[in-house]
């Protein structure tokens, strides 16, 4: 059900000046930056090998992304997996005992669906299941 | 001069215990499991797409890893991304301003070499190179 791991995503206060070290340093380079209309957030992908780095900035100081920068500093802050049916996963791994933030699929950045599981049932690690919209 | 991610971490108390998540909700399936020599760690590998997620438990609870799950609990802990000259890579980066962690390489799993950039230079996220034993 599970084909690849979509993104890691990194909360940061500024996607361009997050983006130097990668293109600069790492030699990577920063695809397209967006707004995520509905979740208040400022999104740029930086693609390497199947995957790719979400650098994350929060648009919302009173958001959960900019409560947690506050709080622990820039840093990782989710892991996303690419699935072929979010509304099949989103049920299944609620049925196998997963603690869902998400029940039901929302809009995700380019017109993806989207669903997160708790921390809590994954040893502490944020994680979100995507549907991209060409599959 | 970087390939893909090798892994992405995730600290963890017990490696067969987080595996539980990846394993029976996921579907995934958790490789091999070694104690990396000099590391003072228990790591396993959970292979998805062209990249793994290392589960890394501390062996010596003053480590600073140890001291990581004691103070922010389980959750990721770093980036690793393959690099084909580790010497290279360490020397190049450091060279372009990064502050590095490690300025020569050292050990890693699997009979590879590694050496860490710091949070600071990278936007929070503590960033590894490795070069595989094979390559």
């Amino acid at each position: 059900m599970i084909k690849k791991i979509d993104h890691i995503a990194v909360a940061v206060r500024d996607v361009e000046k997050a983006a130097e070290f990668y293109e600069k340093v790492l030699g990577l380079k920063l695809g397209g930056v967006e707004e995520v209309e509905g979740m208040d957030v400022k999104v740029g992908f930086i693609p390497i090998g199947d995957t790719r780095i979400e650098l994350v900035q929060p648009l919302d100081p009173h958001s959960g992304l900019a409560k947690f920068i506050e709080k622990k500093g820039e840093g990782i802050h989710h892991i996303c997996y690419e699935v072929d049916d979010i509304h099949k996963a989103l049920e299944t791994y609620k049925a196998k005992g997963a603690k869902m933030i998400d029940e039901t699929p929302r809009k995700g950045a380019h017109h993806s669906l989207v669903g997160f599981i708790h921390p809590k049932s994954t040893g502490g690690v944020l994680t979100e299941l995507t549907q991209p919209a060409d599959s």
